[in-house]
């Protein structure tokens, strides 16, 4: 269990203070996470990487010359913002464009995928190579769904050597997607690990058992067994692995392969190595090369106690970029040529908009915005702990924390924008971002973009119209729907789709605001305690979701009493 | 807790042949330890480290070019046997003489002191220093007592950069002994681990409290109180270390100090970087320079919970040697020239010794002493359980595995001897070398002097008489006592004193061997059961020595029911 912290909601970002303290030989910190300390080949592919805060050394330990230019660190087992790897992206950019390659979960593609809009739209040439090397997370018709796990290592070294071959971003990105496609990691975990300051492990599994398959955030495994001798855990290995050959690769027989045996955290060295001299002994007998392979702890999860084997398929192009030599704080490979001179410092302040003209109609719905935001952090404040509890059911237990991060946020943005004369638009869109970019993970995101669509349909200089306010619901509605949850999934869907409709409705009707709001809020509330007869479909959900049963979701009880506090804001303007 | 094991006697068999698979671009196995796979310079002084295993990335991990030229590699938390040291040496020797370098406990001191003289008296130049960092073990005052923890590292950096830089054997002492000065380390522990097999750990620490100043052994500490936060651990070994300045430095202020902030297993990365955040800033605020740190797991303790802080003051000659290029399996830093080709390998089978003439009666001896092997073995294989058990309470439990690794590769030896016509002395000297060299540890070096110095007494061409045995016993009694431990240690020399003193009496009194035997084996017997009544003194004792109240030594009851089985043995060739 993690038992080294000061405040938790405050970990992640210590975590990264202390990694930059340590290692400013090598890294820099920017907005988001961290870019090279040394300078790289101006023109080249910039490879920017990151994920949730928790799998030390990924992701800020493998930036580095040969390694990535740039990672973005979210907090823990949470994505990064988009903000976050937008910010990386342009302090790492070195004029060759940029290729951002992560494991494939939700949030993260989610906040990346935003990022490559948001720096395409700013003229930054963008592509993209998710990492999908678990063959227990789907099968291998669907590997485009699979989850990316140690296998980031290979897909990060050889698009990063490729970057300093002089590659351009299309030949990156076809390495990356080659190295991807030749790339098969397998898993088992022993024990589940315990975020900073909570009671209870994430997961559990029997003493004495193994989960089979089991993902580095406790996603689900494939079965439960006895855990085998050291042995027989190297054998499953093999066997899983050599049952699935990448394309293009026939036989296994003389073919050359980089392994890598990866300690989840607190399977240690020693053990790792038994493990290790049968796979070695077992991959040599089918006639197998491998080529410089690696043994220990490159992708953890806290302090987990598991293990996962991953088989890189080389050809030529790929060994020469794996065998390629690296300086990152936590990989190192070959002698590296000495770099000439620290990175450029990109300016961090490019990121303050101006503020548009507004209507004075328009900042009277701005002050009404600061003030409902202000009511909502006091009502987040109020049930984090609450929030945190119910989360915690069958999610990792920070939406309290999440949410927290991403209120107060907002509203300071709110309030600096508002006091510069911004419109409703405006206010709106600087609150989002701010939530955005400081809560990150999948409910940063989605609170960012209703935000945004709220505003985009109040507009800066109209007047807040409740037609106009029902349309931006609607819109805010239909921007989550696109996310791929649908009414059902135990999440905040199950309770935006029928509040959107039901004030969409009763305005149309010719209610007022306040009694149309009030009507959708009390089936918003209705509908969040219904989730609790549901089961979680998306996201990362965990090995025991069904023990969720009885308990609603924490998304969509904080939807809900978001929801009530407006409708007590909307009374108290009106009186 | 250890989970992925084959045998647990086979495991650090295991570990060692998994580690050199996965790392032969550095390292090659030779007997007793690995040595580089890569060319040393002729006549460059060679660096050779060991220890226990479980410690990874000590000692193996610290082996290649710029760090160390061999390590010996123990059993599991048992320090490797004199033969191995030796091996190691006469591997890892490039002609300019030897310096053996560990972290000072008592098996290691024996054995390491040992290969000392047998390589000295080889003609090679062999020299020592043992690495004492750790402050809680031992009062300035008597800083040799104190045990090597995470200061191993910068010893053995600075020594084998010096040994590059080409120094001569003195000059690398020299440099080591400085370092080793100007090192100091404390740790704290939150959780005990798990040896393979073992149903509990080795100690225990109570869940939410923190051993201050436990050793990687779980060695007693200094206190125990409750974990603080991250900040708060930081200032207690800020606090800790500047309260003991080095000699010759005047002031913390304006010194540059290399930093090693050490995880012993599952305290993970991003706690540990927390951690660094606070050292990192309170170092700053003292107005020390930060040289080069390392955040990471240096030197472990399998899965324990734990971190230690080490502060590595500097010179200009040891920041030059601490910031040299190295590249090991398990440490790297900066480009490492390319080396020209590999290793010469050293033949690995000089040690077999010629068998010397012997008498007819020394033959015959020499027949009876492998019968007595014969049935002491029968007599530890039957009780290996159960002297593992009684271990456990206050040791490591491994005392039953360790009596059948010596006792089985002494018969095999002491057959092999008398096959080819050996006499008393070489049969008892090459069994005891085997034993020794198989077991390991304090309890092998042990046995194996015995076994020489009775066999001394024995020759190899006069008869067998009870007064040479006698002596032979005093004689193997005194080169026990040597080793420091005296009666009421609970130790074997509880059993072996009375024993030696009541059979040299009876024999002195005209009692027949089997008569005096008998009556001295009665006398260790009563005697190794009432180590019940002592608590241990010396060695790796444990926490909760106390709880060994009640249970009579391991050592002591092996030793009884070995002289029983002699008692017999005898008794058998008499009728």
């Amino acid at each position: 269990m993690t038992r080294l912290y000061n405040e938790p909601t405050d970990f992640a970002d210590e975590a990264t203070d202390g990694f930059v303290a340590a290692n400013k030989r090598w890294v820099r910190k920017v907005h988001g996470g961290v870019v090279r300390s040394t300078a790289s080949t101006p023109g080249s592919v910039a490879v920017v990487i990151g994920g949730g805060s928790g799998h030390y050394p990924a992701f800020g330990g493998l930036v580095g010359q040969g390694l990535a230019h740039g990672a973005a660190l979210g907090n823990l087992f949470a994505s990064p913002s988009w903000q976050q790897v937008r910010s990386v992206s342009k302090s790492a950019n070195n004029g060759g464009g940029v290729l951002l390659s992560y494991g494939n979960y939700a949030g993260d593609v989610l906040n990346f995928d935003r990022a490559q809009e948001k720096l395409r739209a700013e003229g930054i040439p963008t592509q993209t190579v998710t990492i999908t090397d678990d063959v227990a997370s789907a099968s291998k018709d669907e590997k485009h769904k699979r989850r990316g796990i140690a296998g980031d290592l290979t897909v990060f070294k050889v698009a990063s050597a490729a970057s300093d071959a002089g590659y351009d971003l299309d030949q990156v990105v076809a390495v990356a997607q080659k190295a991807n496609e030749r790339t098969r990691s397998f898993g088992v975990a022993f024990t589940g690990c315990s975020l900073p300051g909570a009671d209870e492990p994430l997961f559990t599994v029997p003493e004495g058992r193994m989960a089979v398959g089991l993902g580095i955030h406790g996603e689900p495994g494939i079965s439960e067994t006895d855990i085998p001798t050291a042995n027989g855990l190297a054998e499953l290995f093999v066997d899983t692995l050599l049952a699935e050959l990448p394309d293009g690769v026939e036989q296994a027989a003389g073919q050359r392969v980089a392994v890598i045996l990866n300690g989840l955290g607190s399977v240690k060295y020693e053990e790792l190595f038994v493990v290790y001299a049968k796979i070695d002994q077992l991959l040599t007998e089918k006639g197998i090369e491998i080529v410089e392979p690696e043994v220990g702890e490159l992708v953890t999860s806290f302090d987990m106690a598991g293990a996962s084997l991953t088989l890189f398929w080389l050809d030529d192009e790929l060994e020469g970029f794996w065998s390629a030599p690296c300086d990152a704080p936590a990989y190192k490979k070959g002698a590296v040529a000495e770099v000439a001179g620290a990175a450029d410092i990109h300016d961090e302040d490019d990121f303050a908009a101006a503020i548009p003209d507004s209507s004075p109609e328009s900042r009277e719905a701005a002050a009404l915005v600061v003030t409902a935001l202000e009511a909502i952090k006091g009502t987040i404040d109020e049930n984090a702990d609450e929030l945190g509890r119910i989360d915690a059911v069958a999610g990792d237990g920070d939406h309290g924390i999440g949410m927290q991060r991403g209120v107060h946020a907002a509203v300071d943005a709110a309030r600096d924008a508002s006091g510069k004369g911004a419109g409703a638009e405006t206010v709106l869109n600087l609150a989002g971002d701010a939530w955005s970019d400081r809560a990150g993970g999948t409910s940063g995101a989605l609170w960012g973009s209703a935000l945004a669509a709220v505003g985009a349909a109040l507009t800066d200089t109209e007047p807040a119209s409740r037609h106009r306010i029902a349309e931006g619901v609607a819109s805010a509605k239909s921007e989550i729907l696109d996310f791929g949850a649908t009414v059902g999934d135990k999440t905040m869907v199950d309770v935006l789709v029928p509040f959107s409709d039901t004030l969409t409705e009763r305005i149309d009707a010719g209610d007022t605001l306040v009694d149309a709001w009030k009507a959708a809020a009390d089936v918003a509330t209705a509908a969040a305690d219904a989730t609790k007869d549901l089961l979680p479909k998306m996201g990362r959900a965990r090995p025991h979701a069904e023990k969720s049963l009885g308990t609603p979701d924490a998304g969509a009880v904080s939807l809900a009493l978001i929801t009530q506090t407006i409708a007590g804001v909307l009374a108290d303007a009106r009186s």
